[in-house]
């Protein structure tokens, strides 16, 4: 029998725990733990988890405009008009995205890649949506884009690319002090997000 | 603002990142991964855990007999004439039960007991069907209860309690050899369950 195979007595819960053990941080042991809590806490936990996964099933969507996910064909920051302030910060990730909105600082608008440029993974410009940040920074009013990528060598690949695309027709900057060589902004605290933002500097 | 504080841009993301976080396993930032995981895999993954969880939610319950989770009044193994083998298996937790059934080594029927005696959480025989377990020494044809308990303090208590409320009515075993001090059944490989099954001594 193979290691972790899941054997509950029915199957729809070992199902559930297969499926769960699916999850990014969860194996088939945290699984099993976090399916009988469920079934324990049923009305506190399994049957409004059930209906917010159903709800967010059937409403999640990509911005159009700026790769965010939300549940409307434009994201609740890009509608705001208060977050049109000719900022645009870009990020490689809805994650880093969050993990910027944590931080409270910045007060512009989001630009989400949806990863980074990669030979050995053929990722270009299109996939990555770069094409349509020029076509943002053309048509809205920006002044600043701030590059918010990892700092890793394929987020510094990009970053060089998108300031080639961009040159000249906007300020450039990218996030400084605080951000870790080799660090991913996703694991940063806020504090340190924040620090960094304030410490931007133009490339 | 508070560390950990789920920001996404809409309100049933965060809900469900949120509810993920109380998951035993899981933090906020691996709630965050895995809701936004889940988002990207809707149709594999999302989806089918929502109508997974809403069965479950709806059909799980306790056997009426052994205290296993299953979705009929009378559990799989209580209900599978092979099982009825003259032994009860008794553990502490639906997941020693599914840890013995992993290791594939006993072929009887279980009694779940549901925690162990502990006198500072007031924990008594009645809470913790053991009077349930004597009915059925009584009632069912059992040669042998094999007692499957942590090797905890609470758990070796409740063994000997067990062990007076049987005395002389049936074989009373205890799993042995394999069973590191302090150590918790659900944490053993199936390898190691085995060994203790087949090396039980009598108490
Ligand atoms: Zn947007
Ligand atoms: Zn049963």
């Amino acid at each position: 029998m193979k290691a972790g195979h899941t054997v509950s007595s029915t199957r729809e819960i070992d199902a559930l725990i297969d499926m769960m053990a699916r999850l990014p941080g969860l194996g088939p042991r945290s699984a099993r733990r976090a399916v009988l809590h469920m079934i324990r806490k049923r009305a506190l936990l399994l049957t409004p988890l059930a209906d917010l996964m159903q709800t967010v099933a059937a409403t999640a969507r990509e911005c159009a405009t700026c790769g965010n996910i939300g549940t409307t064909e434009t994201c609740d920051i890009c509608a705001s008009e208060k977050r049109a302030n000719g900022q645009i910060c870009v990020v490689e990730d809805v994650a880093d995205l969050w993990a910027m909105e944590r931080g409270q600082a910045f007060k512009g608008r989001y630009h989400v890649l949806g990863g980074t440029l990669s030979a050995l993974d053929q990722v270009g410009p299109e996939t990555l949506r770069i094409p349509k940040l020029v076509e943002r920074v053309l048509a809205e009013n920006i002044s600043e884009v701030i590059l918010a990528l990892n700092a890793t060598v394929d987020g510094q690949t990009t970053a060089h690319y998108i300031a080639d695309q961009l040159d000249g027709r906007v300020a450039l900057t990218s996030l400084a002090q605080g951000v870790p060589i080799g660090g991913e902004l996703d694991y940063l605290d806020d504090g340190t997000i924040s620090a960094a933002l304030s410490a931007r500097k133009s490339l």
